[in-house]
């Protein structure tokens, strides 16, 4: 990255090749729309990018990620308090939201179980969640980490934590997409759909 | 892009969205990786993108993008003076400066002819491009314009308004990328490179 670009243009391709999955190519395309772009546009995006900073900061209650001290779930007198689900990262409750299909609250762990990483209950405010499920009247809590060995392991730890209390404990089911293709799954995710297969009913 | 984003990352994912070939998933993507990252590092994001806006002009004798007045090619007196490559955009100088096989200088069009966006020869600066040939004793216009039916347009009326002049007007070559395959080729690219062969010489 030398040749003909001006310092400026290729210090801005260099910052956004720095962004995940945003490679040379990419950058130099972008920093090109933003140069052809009009000047309050440019001084939109950068100031999105510094009030993000500045802004974002985790719920004192579930850390999912809030603009004041409570994000607007926790916020929200309307959701069901004794429902709780556990997730990975902020992303997944957006993900989990954006189905519209629950009406609890949250606990966002912020990663998953890792001894070799360091990572163990305290880094994944385990023991805040033991409070709020006593202290808030919790009545079941779902735990929807991802499928994958970490996940299930950090699922069986909190199931674990939990199993004195007189709360249900609920994992998500793990079974073929909706819409997939049965010739296409993996032989893991199959055997999951027929482990965790349901009663038809017919009633 | 409603449910569950605290409204500053609303906003962010929605000026990346804006960006050529990001889509919301990915403009999410960004925005939690900024987030993640050290404020430092947003700060000379941002910081880039205003810079990118307030340093970056024209240059007045090519067109490139320039920090000053002049572009570092313009500005080089090392460049052979008696040869002009004609582009479209600045992002071609700059692949044709990456392959380091051309030493003149450029004239950059910042489009190509197209009546009915009301793009004619004045928006294209090709008097200005005469005046350089003239007042420079340029000897050799290469005209690199896209191999597309504008194209092809433009260099046709460049290279008439040169014609009368003493200056030799090239075209670059059209033919089978180098590393590629015959068979995939498309017609008019087999039928270009068959076109502008070339007489092997043995000696």
């Amino acid at each position: 990255m030398s040749n003909g670009y001006a310092l400026p243009i290729q210090r801005l391709i260099e910052e956004f090749s720095r962004l995940p999955g945003i490679g040379e190519k990419t950058a130099a395309r972008l920093a090109t729309f933003v140069l052809r772009d009009s000047v309050e546009n440019a001084h939109r995006l950068a100031h999105s990018i510094i009030e993000v900073k500045e802004k974002i900061k985790l719920c004192s209650c579930c850390y999912n990620l809030a603009e004041g001290e409570l994000c607007s779930i926790c916020g929200d007198t309307r959701r069901e308090a004794d429902k709780l689900c556990v997730v990975e990262e902020p992303d997944v409750l957006i993900a989990i939201e954006k189905s519209g299909c629950f009406h609890g609250k949250y606990h966002v762990l912020h990663g998953v179980l890792s001894p070799a990483d360091g990572i163990g209950p305290e880094q994944l405010h385990l023991f805040h969640l033991m409070n709020r499920i006593e202290e808030n009247g919790v009545s079941e809590v779902i735990i929807a980490t991802n499928p994958s060995v970490q996940g299930e392991a950090t699922a069986l730890l909190i199931t674990k934590m939990i199993q004195k209390k007189p709360v249900r404990v609920s994992r998500i089911a793990m079974g073929v997409p909706v819409g997939g293709d049965l010739k296409y799954a993996d032989h893991m995710t199959l055997s999951k759909s027929i482990e965790f297969r349901r009663d038809i009913d017919l009633s």
